[in-house]
């Protein structure tokens, strides 16, 4: 039975959460498909995640190596395929709690830096899973400089082979997942020596573990690194190579090579690796960050419409606490942008399939506008994402503390992602760089890449807007956002050319100037973002229902947006205070219009009880019950010999007092 | 051997690091005796926190357990009472991982709410721990609105019993500590009935658990929650009440009595009670809330200056972390919050400690101001202290991410802080109704307490800054906060009023204007916060040296404070925007200047490297080291059943593949 007060919450939903669902999902037909992925998965009790949060690293980790292993058997019983339809949705399903998701990134980087030969090799074995490989590149000492790297590879032109080592100890491969108790093999990134010349870092296939016993190969020191804030079901890894001899075939060859007598060779361009590097940052968005926060929501706004707590108006019955001002502005906005983050990621993938297929044209030309836009918005979604997350556990209380609420493994693993696949403080950097070259060279009057044609034209007007529903208006607010990411990115162009003039050295005037440099590049992406979001709501003609609802979303994602960061719409006076007032009115009226459709609004998201894995989530909203339930089950209930060991000696003879 | 890369940042220290030590800890005198404390705890290996980030929560239980009856034997040893000036700093030498804490909130809530029969017939026993206190109050359904809470309490003429129940499942007992698995009696607040009436929520003493074996008593149903963020050490717990039988002497009685014959009877006044849930809030902003944020800083400045990556300036060595304007960014200001909640700690204790001297001599005129300030300062501190712990936690990179660093336990104990003593939100409600009650009074011309006083004086100028050097001037930033603080206040008071006038009823007013009020409590700590700082380093004239460093981290505060707010200060143009960009011109300047003395002023919190716990913050920097010698240690790094089990099957005739 459904809780009344959640039930009450869908029976006035302004418009239908099917079509919203299949909008989401791209499509009726894939809604279909996903739903019965998630039918065949949790169907499986070894999928099951229940036990979850009671066990130890220990146990995640075997319970992630067990369903790896199953999964294959699923995938074959079921007929699916890693090109096939249903692939993409079993990751979701599985919530991303399984092993040897680093064999996937193994094989990767053989079919992109391996030659033909290599890939003809190693490939079928891999996907036979007759190894299991990792990828190792982080080293204790360096993560985000590349070229700072201190493991070696030194060719021997007697043997014909490449002798690794581990100079010292930060030059440890340190955080390879599937490396720590797993991987029999690994792609280790090294510097490679010939003849005494250094030619930087380069790939080199290492077997770690024997095939026979799993027991470590000569030379090879491995282990896990330990316990972490989440990924206790992956084994991160540590490595450390003692005179390690692997043949020269082991170095990845397609783009170097070196040849038997020690010479070495070039072949073609990189161009497309970076790429790849590109893409991986804008494919993880969906699954670890917009997944995460689209669930946090779930669980936040459900409990929100069945605890009542305090009363609005004296006399009458407690009130939900979603229909507290405050708690509307917690939540809502983390709503909104969970849609707005959805509808970018469409945009990137998209402009990315697009950039795909210049680069095979060998049409490099788009590589600096994608390496930008994947760089800023990888950081943005993932920050804002993190952010909204914890937002949503601490506006569930104590109750969002417990572990059985969900939203502490949610937010735990993601904020992961502002760390791995480039730190975001770096990733914005770098698309400043973008920014300030093309804001530059769109001054001289030379072409810039589509996203940043804005930048040429520099407005010094003001904001039109008369009265509180003009900001209603995506051409009004989208508009600020342009002026604004403009003027950060001017302003700071200006004040490193000002350093520089005053003799302050380039490298100097630049780091002086980083932290404005961060928000320009945040500003550029949010005005991307704000304006995607208002063209795919103009996009919805056709679905009337859905395109109301979703006006009142991204109002609220690009007002929500001006309210947190006034002082920068208000900076040049491009907005005034009273205009500012007038956002200040409609954003709160907002508020309380999307409170209405919230809880239709997280429904569409269309998450299982078993995805969600909460307590407080549930479609039938049970909260209390079901933290009950769960609760006793916690190991915690067992037998402990606290009480015989210190509790009894130490209340000893308290009964005749009583 | 101290890392050389921190060795070189201690050489440079502009000021004493030991006078600063004792000026924190209020003397040379203190700093003696807490190290002293400090000294005996770590030596006995029973207090250990080494195995703590390996530990279940089961481990975590029994080993809290085992401390705390550890500790009863090590205070007598040491000649330390409950009285004595040690006691503050055993606390904080055991980092808080101690059971029965709840035991002393049973004590002292039967010292504040018992008769004086009733103190004397309990607090021996408790002294002696005969019995293991709990108190619970919140329940699963009700934790803000205390008058919600459905427990009942009815009183039974003819036996002179009060029989407890838990009618229904919102009205379990939920949260209270050490009740899951350790207590044998709890204070239970519950609503109490006599003769049909009910009479609203009363303290009263029931046993749990038999002092003979432990077992549950009749009627009762108890046990663990199960996992939390944090907090794995204490047992949470769940209790159902079915008609549990209590002698009518066990509702504590100091204020409210039932007569024999159900008569009810109030005794004096209870606002001395009030003013003890006042200063709770207060006590815990010390341990729970500073002591982390501090902590969090050592660590990662410590890491900030051995950590190399990427380089400044080409053709040189890896530069520091530290030395990156952004770097500086994320983690200078939160040193500098973590001085100025250390300075307002001192503040508010001495505000509260005149306040009792007033209550005891039956003068409870200060009891608003003290509520409001209390509860407006518990919710800025918690939450910026909880955001600062995050964002030294994700300055650590990947490192960070490890529990080894310290950082993650870190972080989710203090998150809960954030929740518990009062959730944030409606604290800061709590103090806004305050500041509006009070600028309509100081409108009216009335007289208002002292910390409000500001609010009367409304100054419709701008701010007179010329230069950047002009905001370096404590009385140019402290009145541009307190401007903020009665704008704030003022306009909204307007709002609620305008609301009100035009047929909006009051409660509805009210609740529309939250979001605003909340901004008006925050400005009104803030500014006290930055005004007392100001004050602080102002009365340090003697102690030169200490001075300097102390006005350059006040003057931080302040700018850092304007600069992640600028709309507040930019919005009535009090701060113009060419001023603005002479804040920030000064905010980055300043980050320069203290980077310098990063490393000492964190050495200053004299954190030894135990209660630490870090691999990241240790004292010698010898921090790879570190982590690869732990991480040997954990126990993922045990052999695993997932290698036969499921591996070797994988893993099938691949060797002749290969």
């Amino acid at each position: 039975s459904v809780n009344p007060d959640l039930a009450s919450e869908r029976q006035t939903a302004s418009f239908s959460v099917e079509k919203l669902t299949a909008l989401l999902d791209g499509g009726a037909e894939q809604t279909r498909i996903r739903r019965a992925v998630v039918e065949a998965i949790e169907s499986d009790p070894v999928f099951s995640r229940e036990n979850q949060y009671f066990q130890t690293q220990n146990e995640r980790y075997e319970t992630a190596v067990r369903k790896a292993v199953h999964l294959q058997k699923k995938m074959h019983e079921m007929g699916w395929t890693e090109n096939g339809p249903e692939y993409k949705y079993i990751y979701r399903a599985l919530s991303g709690d399984v092993a040897f998701l680093l064999h996937r990134i193994f094989m990767r980087s053989i079919s992109v830096l391996g030659s033909d030969k290599q890939i003809a090799k190693w490939i079928p074995l891999a996907t036979q899973h007759r190894l299991i490989g990792s990828y190792a590149q982080t080293e204790l000492g360096h993560g985000t400089y590349l070229q700072g790297l201190e493991t070696t590879a030194v060719f021997d032109t007697a043997t014909q082979e490449f002798i690794l080592n581990t100079p010292k100890i930060s030059a440890m491969k340190w955080w390879p997942g599937d490396m720590g108790r797993s991987a029999t093999h690994t792609v280790v990134f090294a510097q490679l020596y010939v003849h005494g010349k250094c030619y930087g870092i380069h790939p080199f296939i290492v077997q770690i573990r024997s095939l026979r016993d799993h027991s470590l190969c000569p030379g090879i020191t491995a282990g896990d690194i330990g316990p972490k804030m989440n990924f206790e079901h992956i084994d991160n890894g540590y490595l450390l190579l003692k005179n390690v001899r692997i043949p020269r075939e082991n170095m990845l060859s397609k783009f170097c090579e070196v040849q038997p007598d020690g010479t070495y060779v070039r072949h073609g361009s990189q161009k497309i690796n970076y790429f790849t590097m590109t893409t991986v940052r804008i494919s993880l968005i969906s699954d670890e960050v917009l997944t995460p926060l689209m669930k946090a929501c779930t669980i936040a706004i459900r409990y929100s419409v069945v605890r009542r707590q305090s009363k609005l108006k004296p006399g009458e019955q407690e009130a939900k606490i979603l229909d507290y001002q405050t708690q509307q502005e917690k939540l809502l906005p983390q709503l909104a942008a969970a849609y707005a983050f959805h509808f970018i990621n469409d945009y990137l993938q998209e402009l990315f399939n697009r950039g795909y297929r210049e680069i095979q044209r060998k049409n490099f030309d788009m590589l600096p506008e994608l390496h930008a836009l994947s760089s800023g918005f990888k950081a943005v979604i993932t920050q804002h994402c993190t952010a909204g997350v914890e937002i949503c556990l601490r506006a569930c209380g104590g109750h969002g503390y417990s572990l059985l609420s969900g939203l502490p493994s949610l937010y735990t693993k993601i904020l992961a992602s502002c760390i791995y696949e480039g730190e975001n403080t770096i990733l914005l950097l770098q698309t400043a760089r973008f920014l300030i070259k093309c804001f530059m060279a769109a001054s001289a009057g030379q072409p810039v890449p589509p996203s940043v044609t804005y930048l040429a034209a520099v407005k010094h007007g003001k904001c039109p807007a008369k009265n509180k529903l003009d900001f209603l208006s995506p051409d009004i607010y989208t508009e600020a956002y342009q002026h604004v990411a403009v003027r950060l990115t001017s302003s700071t162009a200006a004040k490193v050319q000002d350093l520089i003039k005053s003799g302050v050295k380039k490298h100097d005037a630049w780091n002086q100037c980083t932290v404005q440099l961060v928000q320009a590049a945040k500003a550029h992406c949010h005005y991307i973002a704000v304006k995607n979001f208002a063209e795919t709501v103009e996009k919805l003609e056709a679905k009337a229902g859905i395109q109301k609802i979703m006006k009142h979303l991204c109002d609220l994602f690009a007002l929500h947006g001006i309210f947190s960061n006034t002082g920068a719409f208000l900076h040049d006076g491009y907005i005034s205070a009273a205009q500012m007032d007038m956002v200040t009115a409609s954003y709160l009226d907002l508020l309380a219009v999307i409170r209405k459709d919230a809880v239709p609004l997280v429904d569409a998201f269309d998450f299982t009880d078993k995805s969600l894995n909460s307590a407080l989530g549930s479609y039938d909203g049970q909260v209390y019950q079901r933290l009950y339930e769960w609760a006793q089950k916690s190991p915690t209930n067992q037998m402990s010999p606290a009480y015989e060991r210190y509790l009894k000696p130490l209340l000893h003879n308290a009964l005749s007092k009583l």
